[in-house]
């Protein structure tokens, strides 16, 4: 089959022919019907210290992905072959402290689609029957590829009640731009998004946000305060810059929460005493995506539109055209980039 | 009546006669049982410089405190002449937005019992009726008076499920080894108890502690790591030391929480990419007593002797001893301290 | 003052004139803005045995009230004279298990605006300063009047995660109707309204349900089964019908939960084994409004207008009309009846 | 192997020789350590109409167990085999909307073992992987087979907080008595024990009842409320009685809550309108065991012998005395019995 892979420990990706995946015992084989491009891509492209450290070419990448069900391995009893499904890329033990406790998405054995294992910028996938989640035919496959990100932002934001609150979220990636639609619809009274690039709070303000700060490279803790116009309940950080996480735990109002998803280069200088305890505040580390309570949610936004995810894609490419796909995503004029196996 | 005093804007305390005060509308008389000295109180003695920038001498000091009600002012309806309380020493405003939301504990007008307005080490104390919490007579009045910070322990407590997890407790003042103590009640297998003090140690094994280890200068990770012989759960951070909220972060396991209730004198320096959103950590900044929450806990464990809270009072004194109570304080080689009238 | 009273225990209410109240210690005196009118004060109106039981004329009655603050009580340091308030209908008194346990609303020793003190169908109020909750200017008195009525949608609302949920409402009556609404606002997919009064319906369809379903004086089981077009989460009781109660444990799917407000007129036959414990359902009684935190929430909903509370205010009258006003609301073709003291 | 067979659609069981069982794709074979006996057994062995009605012989019956992993299924890569594991009961399907939600435990396609599929009086016993639950060597193997219906007491006491409260437990068989013995653990002040039968109510004060009721036909409200010397917050009905769900609505305090386990054979009769609506209470069908937190919490129980469940168990059997242990089942002068392969 077609499939993009990262042939050796080098900078690049080939677009090559491999076979067509077995679906082992306990697993599902997909026909894959959209993927789409995330920036851990980007860096097995680029093959950063990060990617050199992990894996192991010849790999298949891609990790975003909705399919179709078309064969059962071993052991499989559902869903129906035809199902349409979205798919978790994080692979859990079960058995680990962390699984055992119900804490999937931190499980200590994790292996990543397209990353550990073979993934899935290809014309076909297996994954674990438990990786599939059946969306419902309604929801459209660019859609249901995009899951998996826009879970991720589900996730940070649960770790509050948002009815009515004012919500600042630090970076207009993908995943930004889906907390704000995210927190718009659980209740969020106002919103504002912060980043250095403006084509990202274009699209911010498409998904919802009430009002844009265009940052620089110190804190920007004035201008969000003007934006918000009152206390701030909430930061989603979603950029991993070290000045918008101190920013964070400068704005937020005693007894309010951080969503910290963001990943930076190092370590972090926070005043915890003055900001966090003496505020009562309360920090969350959003890993992946609660599986399933995250997947249950991501569903009921998604399915009958409820939030337009589509606003949310801005590029669509062929599988072959990855190049120009992963070229654009480092331009960092787009939001999410989907690629079609065809 | 007899009362310590922080007559002048310098160091030092003196013991004087000031009137008995009036309860006004919405407040209670107390005739003062029993005190308790706070490490705040050490502040005010030595006029640190966070003292002499929010205090107004005079002031009478103190705020850990059991006392009788013996007269109600104007619109209070109880509770009973006689009844015995503990007191919460945050004055809260009870209509700024924290407030509104039920968040008394990060109050923005709080006022402070023996800080902000005349204090408990005298013979007779006036506050809200809100603020005075009926213990029942069988609890011990220098208990009571230890629920103040006894409290803060159970707060700390409260943020995490602890049955059969192993704990961490950095810091073995009278808050740390009170929190021993609740988390041993709550569930808790395995509490390992870290301090530089070797008093403080010996206390901590008293109130629970598993295991103990003395720490020096640098992190005492691996030396916790081998205390606890297993996964830590949970880390309560009642030191304020740097190098403690960073060991905090990097021992915890992934899906863990971490409650910071020490105050340190700057900025703390942690990975927060690594060893908080990768692992799915929780931090809560633990401020004050939830109200009423943490109170009706509270007084779940002294009643009938639950924790043994007399274990954690190691001296006595009297009103008129506030010098040596001071003194003894700022040698470290002592528990909870206590102070009655006469 | 102008005043609705009960004058004597017997059916019927009289137009008075009785002294404008002074505000006691603790309390804030209020020109009233709006008020509206509960089927409790038909029951008063109409003097059935359990006003009868409860009541001691002569009362001043009415208790959903919007009102301004023009002066203080002693001791009361705020709101501001001048701001708009919300009237909480409960006075609690602060000190028994449940107000120490933070369950105000279900204070063992709760006295209700007029019914057990005098009420809010006047020119004036006075009320514990507790109880008055500001709600900022733009909110219209009507709305912030009906505040107290809505809360009690929003507190049956709160008790479940109702994104993408599907809801049976039974009963659309104010309360009904409302929550209605804010199931939709809180993320619900699909509300099925169900009552056996037209009237309330149409007025159900236009607070966002979804599907109605018309009962007559059987299980409307099958009807709303066929309404609800897949599994129902959740239903909110609202009408205190045994048949309602009956039907809403077989309808929930398992897992799922009801929350009970309406209040019916003798013991209930519901089948707990298989209904509720096999199947895992959770029932929540729901009395009043969890204060502070229904305050705070059903106040995001009604700033800003993010439920249109006018949509459910159907008639106005001013306060003389008092006879009228009841007339109609014993018809039930109304949704809130507003009265007005001028 | 040795197996007890329920061979035909008729009352008793006989031992029987059938073939060891092949593990299946993501299964485990297990060789059977111990095993206990629940009160479905005995309906099993009555040919009651449940049984009648739901299983088809011939069936290997049995479904509390303790086994050691002997060998993998296709596509199983842990626990490592010797390792000693208690068995959930109910087989899950993982794609109902309940699994999809995370509540496996009321899974629309439950299958039970010993019941819908071959059980575990046998030598050996093969299950998903997913039912094997690792509790480590030092766990006793009568306790271990024993977790499942402790897991239940475990699930009925996780509602809400217990430190401090006072609990009434209605049915002190195996389940109602672990039930005590976990209130106590979890900091419940004051556990009183109601039943009908005085050998369970000894077994109920060795698990830490504070005080013990003896039940006739009617209610025992007075006797319960005088046992209870105070405000009852919470009650575990584990007994199916009709009689004590309605005392139980009646006896807990506003804002209390009830945990409802036991099965009955009818409907019942609560007056929701007074006890739950107006009291604010809240009802929980408690069905099997919450999937892992319940086994999670469980673990830490029986580790470190922190509960005695050996206190628990009152009898042992060997497999071939089955019928012996039927019998002593049906008299109600046991707690948990136990029966080993051999």
């Amino acid at each position: 089959m077609l499939a993009v892979l990262k042939p050796s420990p080098a900078p690049g990706f080939v677009i090559g022919d491999v076979p067509v995946p077995e679906p082992g015992p306990g697993q599902v084989l997909l026909k894959v019907l959209a993927t789409s491009v995330c920036g851990t891509d980007v860096h097995l492209y680029d093959w950063n210290p990060w990617a050199a450290a992990r894996v192991h070419p010849p790999r298949v990448v891609g990790h975003e992905v909705c399919g179709e069900v078309i064969a059962w391995g071993a052991g499989v009893e559902g869903p129906p072959l035809g199902t349409r499904v979205a798919v978790e890329s994080h692979l859990v033990c079960g058995h680990c402290d962390e699984c055992r406790r119900g804490d999937f998405h931190v499980c200590e054995n994790t292996r990543i689609l397209g990353v550990d294992v073979d993934g899935a910028f290809a014309t076909h996938l297996a994954v674990p029957v438990a990786n599939a989640w059946p969306v419902g035919g309604g929801v459209p496959a660019d859609v249901a590829a995009a899951m998996e990100p826009f879970g991720n932002a589900v996730h940070a934001c649960s770790y509050g009640e948002l009815i009515g609150r004012t919500v600042v979220v630090f970076g207009c990636g993908p995943i930004g731009c889906a907390a704000i639609a995210v927190a718009r619809v659980r209740g969020a009274a106002r919103v504002i998004a912060v980043d250095r690039n403006a084509y990202r709070l274009t699209l911010a303000e498409r998904m919802g946000a009430s009002a844009i700060v265009r940052a620089g490279d110190g804190p920007a803790d004035d201008a969000i305060r003007r934006a918000a116009a009152g206390t701030i309940d909430c930061v989603l950080e979603m950029s991993g810059s070290p000045v918008a996480v101190a920013s964070a735990t400068r704005l937020v109002r005693p007894g309010g929460w951080i969503s910290l998803l963001g990943i930076g280069d190092g370590p972090d200088v926070v005043d915890l005493s003055t900001d966090v305890v003496m505020k009562g505040l309360s920090l969350y580390g959003v890993a992946g995506r609660r599986i399933p309570a995250t997947w249950e949610q991501t569903t009921a936004y998604v399915r009958d539109g409820v939030i337009d995810v589509h606003a949310l894609i801005t590029h669509r490419f062929a599988l072959r055209e990855i190049d120009a796909a992963i070229e654009l995503m480092k331009s960092g004029e787009c939001g999410k980039v989907t690629l079609t196996p065809e």
